[in-house]
């Protein structure tokens, strides 16, 4: 009897030694090879699931993304207004070596992203999403009296997503340097010019 | 008598070449080939200047560093505090084609460095340096009176170099999309919150 296969498992098994060696490697050292042998599988059993790395870079990429929002669900459950927002963006920033690692993956898929069209979309649906919602919790925020300054919900919306953005950048290429506070630190910080 | 080449000059049209196909074809499709042809020069002449692609990356990253940092000295020359930092951050800003296409260079260069080490120290030396200027301009702001927020002028730095990392990959990335101002727009935005 042939063996049962979970390939919707197998699937996520290789996704995972995916985004752990491009972490660890880089993506010019992230082979196929060195992605199976990470996964466990023989060499060739990957293109079934995976033709090409370019497919696996995407799928990486859209699992670290869900992962995030499952993350973000789980924290801001039950809270509103500027706790919600700080919630939210908390779990965006790399403030752990789980994220720092999920920044290592994310640059190398702008990277491709910017040759290739449907990762580009991949990346805009993402930031289109967090972008409404964190619209959101500015408007509750600023119902609750928690935010009194003059600019709209969508520019806070604005400036707080461009600033996860950056901080991919900062944890992954720089974590100590150049910046005179923490990444929590300058979340703080823009909340403060919020609420003046 | 042989012919007298200018080395500097040369190496400079091969960083020129470097930057204007790493924007047109990105990195994959940036073959030392292509770079030769698009220089001009025989395929075999770039080696001498860079024998490799990483080398020609980094001074093409070295490259529009210099060249934004001139841009900056020329458009903050006899200004201070908040005209000064809203000249300086506009130069940054990807507003032109000519900056979105230098956004299309940092991203694989900000790949690169994650597992390059003298790519990640160019980085590094290039955001403290901005950050310097930038915390000295918010200074002077404050002492103008023109800057109210009790965040410290260091840490209205963090936020503006954190904001102009996030611009470079929403220039290259998704230039039209879920932002409700544009990057002039956020910059405004950003100001206002310091003034209030």
């Amino acid at each position: 009897m042939p063996k049962i296969v979970d390939h919707d498992q197998r699937r996520l098994e290789l996704v995972d030694a995916t985004w752990r060696i491009i972490a660890r490697l880089g993506m010019e050292g992230a082979t196929m090879r060195e992605i199976a042998e990470e996964a466990g599988f023989a060499n060739g059993a990957l293109k079934p699931y995976f033709p090409t790395k370019d497919l696996l870079l995407t799928s990486a990429f859209g699992h670290v993304f869900n992962r995030t929002n499952q993350r973000i669900a789980a924290m801001t459950s039950g809270l509103a207004g500027i706790a919600a927002l700080r919630a939210f963006c908390a779990e965006v920033l790399p403030l752990d070596e789980d994220r720092v690692n999920e920044a290592r993956i994310v640059i190398p898929f702008w990277q491709k992203a910017l040759n290739d069209p449907d990762m580009a979309a991949l990346h805009s649906e993402s930031m289109n999403q967090w972008h409404t919602t964190i619209t959101a919790h500015a408007g509750a925020a600023r119902a609750a009296g928690e935010i009194s300054t003059p600019i709209p919900d969508a520019a806070v919306a604005d400036h707080l997503l461009n600033m996860m953005l950056g901080a991919q950048i900062v944890a992954a290429l720089s974590p100590d340097e150049h910046f005179s506070q923490d990444l929590s630190g300058q979340l703080e910080n823009y909340l403060a010019l919020l609420a003046a």
